[in-house]
């Protein structure tokens, strides 16, 4: 084993048969020793708290051997810690107090100022300390798209009606907020990034909503101003229901594209282009069937991957709350044991 | 005009110029007439007294002149007709009393005896009688993963664990149970048809939630059953988000696919082939954008389905119940006013 990440060579489409895995998510309800150390702690208080972040963050790499830690954060922190009045309620997700109404509230966004969050350099710095050399750690970000949906709608959205009609009618002044959101994503990402993330995963979690025509007017150009102020190192563009936009987000600036479980990978390579490895993607909810399915499924995962110029299993979105964790440390132990063969036999070596 | 509805013009890829024009769910809660008439009176009761039923199925019809009428239903009503304990919860959704836990209540689950829905037998007739001559009834029933998903689930869900569990670690069982509710839904609109909808919809409204490797092994084949029992009319078959299941949504046994707004028509007719019709797509959540801009996305639509062998102007899912009833009028005047010369302009007339 060489202490080059696996994850990055495969994101720089050098890996060969080596076959990096991590999960979305991976940090967080599904494991009871992060229920432990969460019990009683509001989830923005616990991503600014630097000891709770770097064993939160190594928790599922501990258990699971996975390949990459992915910081411990919420895509809400940065406009927090900006000064955008929200909590997350649980259950229910980010509630922002004042959502966006007018087009001052959006000439008013305040910058996130890189001292506001010493916080998050120094738990970057605490979990490189501790994260084997071989293992590589993902900074975090959400993309503007997915903040402004967020920050117009007051909350989670089923169809994202005035986050549309926003883009759609005010184009300009959607621009103007995407912007702002681009900027603070950006220094979010580039502060982990100085303090040593090794790669970063950029999440437009709901930029699937979105016909190829907004996507690639009114939402690309901001995602591609984030990617580009961390593009010395690796970046990984993922979002769910993403088919349509596979190349779309990969042409924003990244090197790997994370692909939910709707596309099979190596349909998804095709739509990408040559030139990105892609992320992916078993179906979570899959996780809950007998064991031999799951292995099966996670197997033509691999094969599928391996027509792509570079893969790193993951699922196909985070992993469910009622995971059963053993499952996935043994799907780690899979992906370990059977993907270099699987792998090479794809390749025809 | 003549007396042929233009609709089933289109399903049968006859339409030349003309453009037919309806909207999923025009019959519901976006209109003031709707509320009215539903007032203090339950969904499934509704559905069941062919007055209301008449009369609702209509409304849109008068009010905005659309082409076609969709039986006013609701996926649920066939299994309580068939006695299965259920109740339709507002600002829910269906909920199940004894959601599917067991095989025996799989092999326990009901028939549908067609003599238990005369109401529906009649209100088809009804509206028929009322209906002009040159628009089409269309009969509404859901696919058998989309019912079997609400039974296993007991209610509407996010991510469809126990259904996606059930599918692939009881196969057979799977089976038995879609086995049955394609029966269910098979009788619901052979009703429908034989007392006289002119063409049918078959809703599978969740399957974009599957791979497509599930969906093509354990859900396609049941959606097949139903739709070989009414292939006497044009059949519909629509989902949301299924932009890699078109193909096998179109093979199932279609005239026309259904496609939300993810995917342009022009490249839905690539994947769905030459032998279908398509219908779609403009993005409902742009319905509160301005005018300008939902009649400019109109003409979009209605340029890229030009390349389809056959096209229904339609949205890409159902009317929101916020949207402005006006706004959809005016949408149907566009189609019928401009469809004609932008789809002879994009077939190069």
């Amino acid at each position: 084993m060489t202490d080059t990440p696996s994850l990055l060579a495969a994101a720089h489409r050098r890996q060969g048969t080596a076959l990096p895995v991590w999960f979305m998510r991976q940090a967080g309800r599904s494991l009871p020793e992060y229920r432990a150390v969460r019990e009683g702690i509001a989830m923005l208080d616990s991503c600014r708290r630097p000891d709770l972040v770097t064993e939160i963050t190594l928790q599922p790499v501990r258990r699971h051997d996975v390949d990459a830690a992915i910081f411990f954060s919420d895509i809400m922190v940065p406009l927090a810690a900006a000064g955008v009045d929200l909590e997350i309620k649980s259950g229910v997700g980010p509630v922002i107090t004042e959502p966006i109404r007018t087009a001052r509230q959006i000439h008013e966004l305040p910058e996130l100022d890189p001292a506001a969050i010493p916080d998050i350099a120094e738990a970057i710095r605490a979990i490189r300390a501790e994260l084997p050399a071989h293992k590589a750690l993902i900074g975090f970000a959400g993309a503007p798209f997915t903040l402004a949906s967020y920050l117009v709608e007051g909350g989670p959205s089923r169809d994202y009606a005035r986050t549309k009609a926003l883009m759609a009618g005010e184009p300009m002044l959607w621009d103007e907020l995407c912007a702002r959101l681009a900027r603070i994503s950006a220094t979010f990402l580039r502060v982990q990034v100085d303090a040593g993330a090794q790669a970063v995963q950029l999440f437009d979690s709901w930029a699937g909503s979105l016909a190829p025509y907004d996507y690639a007017t009114r939402v690309q150009p901001h995602s591609t101003a984030v990617l580009s102020r961390v593009a010395d190192v690796p970046r990984i563009h993922f979002g769910v229901g993403t088919g349509e936009l596979l190349r779309l987000m990969g042409a924003a600036g990244a090197d790997v594209v994370g692909v939910d479980w709707r596309v099979p990978l190596d349909h998804a390579t095709k739509r990408i282009g040559p030139d990105r490895a892609v992320q992916g993607n078993l179906d979570p909810a899959l996780l809950s069937a007998p064991w031999e399915v799951v292995a099966e499924r996670a197997r033509d995962v691999i094969r599928a991957g391996a027509a792509a110029p570079g893969h790193i299993f993951n699922l196909g979105h985070g992993v469910p709350a009622t995971a059963d964790p053993d499952v996935l440390t043994r799907l780690v132990a899979l992906v370990h044991e059977e993907g270099p063969a699987l792998r090479a036999e794809a390749l025809g070596h």
